[in-house]
C-alpha cells in the first residue's frame, strides 16, 4: 500500500455523550486498524439525530476511504443510522430474507417472538453485504461504492468485536484498505518522562531516515511505536532492526517489544530462574498483589502477601521490629526493608517486595509529604530500599507506586543477572536505583 | 435556565485515534456536565493537525454555547491547540508571568530545569483567564467571548479532573452555563440485571408523570438517573420524593443515592458500629483489599489482609485446617468460611471476608467450572458462605467477584442490623444470601 488509508469513525448514541458509557469502540478500532496499516483520521460522536447524522456522515464520506459507524442499528425508534445513511447516499433499502430467518431462529432459541420493530433490522442499503451478528440482533452492513467502503457496526461491544475480527478485517484486507501484515513495532519503556524520551530518541533517530514515531504515556511507562513514514520504503523487517538498535540505546529503560506489562516481564524473569515472590503492602493496600495476580499463571511464582494497613499489622504479621517503627517511623526506608524481609521469610519466598507511604489525602510529614512512598526489596543477594515522590490524588499515588515498585524490581533483576555473572554480592540501602 | 446549554467537546491527540488511550475525558465531562444541566451535543476527536483543528473548532464555536478542548497544551512541537485556536479566533497570545513563576517553582521542586519549550506554556489568548494546573505543567485556559465560553484543558486525566472540579465548574456556573443545583437524582442498585431492573421500574413509574429515566450498568451494579422530562414541571424536590419511593420499592437491591460505592457504604456502616474488617483473598489476589483501601480514611475500619495465592499459604497463614482443604478442596464453601474466620482471628477483626475460586483461564472442576467463586464471611453473630458463577475472562471474574462479595457483605450488614434489633443469633452455611 502506497498511502495510509483514511478511516473516519462515527459513533452514534446519546449514552456516550451523557457519560453513561466509555467509548471503547474508538480505542478498539484505533488499535486494530493501526496494527494493519489503517489510521483513524477523525472520530465524531453524535446524538441520535437524523439531520446531524446525515451531515456528519456526508462530510466524512467525502473525505475518507473508509467510514465506520457504530450504533443506531437497534430495533427502537431512536435507531436511525440505517435509514438516514441510506438516504444520504441516495440508496433504497432492500429487504434481506436471510436476516429474517436468522432473527427468527435466534428469537426461537431465546423463547421470544420476533416483534414488528425487529423486521426493520432486515433491511440494508441496495448493493450492500450483510455482516452476520452471532451475538445479537442487529446485522452489520458493508457497502463498497466508488472505491470507498462504508461499514455499519452494531453498538454493543460483544457484538462489534467478533464481527470486526471474523468478517470485517478480512473484507477490508480484500478491498486493499488494510494490510495483511502488522505495520508497526511497539517498544515499551518505563521510568523516563515522555518529553525526555522524545529528546533522547530524537538524537537516536538522526541516523535513520523515514521512521515515524508515536508515543503513548501511561502510568509511568511510555510506549513507542515505530512505523514507516508514508513516503518511505522501509520494510517492517528494517523497522525491527532499528527497534533492536533502540533497545540497546535505551538500556535499562527498555522493558520489552510488544505489549507485555512490566509485571509479566518480572514474573517471566523469576519463573526462568525458579524464584518465588511475596509482597507486603501498606499504602498500596492490595493493589500490588492484585497487579501480579492479574497475570494468568502467576501462581507458580507469586506466593501471595500481607496487606498491613494498620501499623499493628506491620509489627505482628510482618515481624517488623517495634524499635524500627519507633526510631524511623512506619513510613521509612528501614521499615520498608524490614517489611520486605519479613514477608519473604514468612512466605518462604526468594524475593519480598514492600510498599509503605502516604497516599493521601491525610498523613505525611515535612520531610515525607503526601505522595512519598518507600519500597523495600529483599532478594537472595541483599536488600534495598527506594524512595519516590509522586504527585497526584490518592489513586494516582497508589497506582503509580505499584508500577514504579514493579519496575524497580525489574531493574534490580536485570542488574542482578549481570552482577551474578561476576559473582559479586551487594548490600546497599539508599535512594538510588 | 430555560434551555439546555450546548457543549461541544474536542479531544486533540493522535493517541486517542491510534487506540493508545481510552477517551475517558468524554465520559467524565459528559457525566459531570449532565449532573449540572449541561449536555455534550457533539464530540470530535482530532489529530494534532493545525488545519483540521482550526476547521472543526470554528464549526463547533459557531454552533455551541461552550466549547471544551482537551490536549495539545504540552511543551512539544506536536502541541498546537493554544496557537491554532487563538489564531482561529483572531486573538494574539499574551505572555503570563505568573505561569512562568509557577512553572519555575514546579521544576525546582522536581530538581529539573525549565526548558525553552516549556515557555510556550506561559502564553494564553488575549483576554483569557488562566486555570492553574497543580498537577502538571500545562495551565488551562478559559475565555468568555460574545456570550460563549472557550475552555482549553490539559490532556492528562490527573490534571484535567481537579482543574474541572475546583476551577472550571464554579466558573461555568458563574457564567450561567451550568446550574448550581444537581439536575438529576442518581440511585445506585446492585445485583439486578439492567433489563430486569428496567421492567421492575416500568411498573413502579406508571404512577408518576414526566419522569425521565436513564440506566448505566457497570460491574454488577446499575445506576438509575431520574430527571424531569423537558416538557415537565417536576422540580428536583419532587424527583427526590419519587427517588425515596423507589428506594422503598427496591428493598435490599438499593445501595444509595448519589455516587458512593458499595465499599464506601460498607465501610461507613462498619465505622458507625465501631467494627473492624480484614480480608483473606485467593483468586482475587489483593483486589478486594485494594478496593477497600481505595476509600480515603479506610484505615479506621479496614485492618488489612492476607493474599493466599498458594494453597500452602491458606493453611499456614490463615490456619485453615488441612483436613478441610483435603475433604472439600481449596475452592469450597467450607474453605471460604475457614479463611474468613482465620483472617478475623489473626487480625483481631470483627468481620472477616474471604474469596476463593477459579478465575481462569486454567483450573475448575465439573461441579465448579472456571468462574466459580466462593465467598466466606465471619461476623460477630455467625459465619456464612456464598457461591457465585461468573462468566467472562479472568479479569472480569476477579473484578465481578470483588464487587459481589462486597455487596454480599452489605446485604448481610443490612439484614444483621434488623436482626440485631430482635436479638436473634443466626448461624447458617449455604448458597443463599
Amino acid at each position: 500500500m502506497s498511502k495510509t488509508v483514511r478511516v473516519d469513525v462515527l459513533n452514534i448514541g446519546d449514552e456516550l455523550l451523557l457519560g453513561l458509557r466509555q467509548n471503547g469502540h474508538l480505542t478498539y478500532l484505533g488499535r486494530e486498524l493501526a496494527r494493519h496499516g489503517g489510521a483513524i483520521h477523525r472520530n465524531v460522536v453524535l446524538q441520535d439525530d437524523a439531520a446531524e447524522i446525515k451531515e456528519k456522515f456526508l462530510e466524512s464520506w467525502e473525505a475518507s476511504d473508509v467510514v465506520i459507524t457504530t450504533g443506531g442499528l437497534g430495533p427502537t425508534v431512536d435507531d436511525l443510522s440505517r435509514e438516514v445513511i441510506s438516504e444520504a447516499l441516495g440508496l433504497k433499502l432492500e429487504f434481506v430474507e436471510s436476516v429474517q430467518v436468522e432473527l427468527e431462529e435466534r428469537f426461537a432459541r431465546l423463547g421470544r417472538t420476533l416483534g414488528a420493530n425487529n423486521l426493520r433490522q432486515c433491511y440494508v442499503p441496495e448493493g450492500a453485504e450483510v455482516l452476520v451478528n452471532k451475538h445479537g440482533t442487529a446485522p452489520g452492513i458493508l457497502l463498497v461504492k466508488g472505491g470507498k467502503v462504508l461499514v455499519m457496526l452494531p453498538g454493543p461491544r460483544s457484538e462489534l468485536k467478533p464481527m470486526f475480527e471474523e468478517q470485517l478485517l478480512p473484507r477490508l484486507q480484500e478491498e486493499g484498505m488494510l494490510s495483511s501484515e502488522e505495520q508497526y513495532l511497539q517498544l515499551r519503556t518505563f521510568g523516563v518522562p515522555e518529553s525526555v524520551l522524545e529528546t533522547r530518541l530524537r538524537t537516536f533517530l538522526k541516523s535513520y531516515q523515514g521512521v515515524k514515531v508515536a508515543y503513548c504515556a501511561h502510568g509511568g511507562g511510555v510506549d513507542v511505536r515505530f512505523s514507516a513514514e508514508e513516503q518511505s520504503a522501509l520494510s517492517i523487517g528494517e523497522i525491527s532492526q532499528i527497534g533492536e538498535q533502540c533497545m540497546e540505546y535505551l538500556g535499562d529503560d527498555f522493558v520489552c517489544f510488544g505489549k507485555d506489562s512490566t509485571e509479566e516481564i518480572v514474573l517471566a524473569f523469576l519463573r526462568a530462574q525458579s524464584r518465588s515472590l511475596a509482597v507486603a503492602e501498606s499504602c498500596t493496600g492490595g493493589l500490588l498483589g492484585s497487579t501480579f495476580t492479574d497475570v494468568p499463571g502467576a501462581s507458580d511464582v507469586f506466593q501471595g502477601g500481607v496487606v498491613a494497613y494498620h501499623q499493628d499489622v506491620k509489627i505482628e504479621h510482618l515481624e517488623v521490629p517495634e524499635i524500627i517503627i519507633q526510631q524511623h517511623g512506619a513510613v521509612s526506608a528501614e521499615t520498608a526493608v524490614a517489611m520486605a524481609t519479613g514477608i519473604a521469610e514468612k512466605f518462604s519466598a526468594d524475593y519480598g517486595l514492600s510498599t509503605t507511604g502516604y497516599a493521601g489525602p491525610g498523613g505525611g510529614t515535612l520531610e515525607d509529604p503526601v505522595g512519598t512512598v518507600y519500597f523495600g526489596l529483599h532478594s537472595p543477594i541483599g536488600a534495598w530500599s527506594h524512595r519516590v515522590q509522586i504527585s497526584g490524588d490518592r489513586n494516582v499515588v497508589r497506582e503509580r507506586a505499584v508500577n514504579i515498585s514493579i519496575d524497580w524490581l525489574r531493574r534490580k533483576l536485570v542488574k542482578y543477572q549481570l552482577e551474578e555473572a561476576f559473582s559479586t554480592v551487594i548490600y546497599s540501602m539508599g535512594a538510588g536505583i
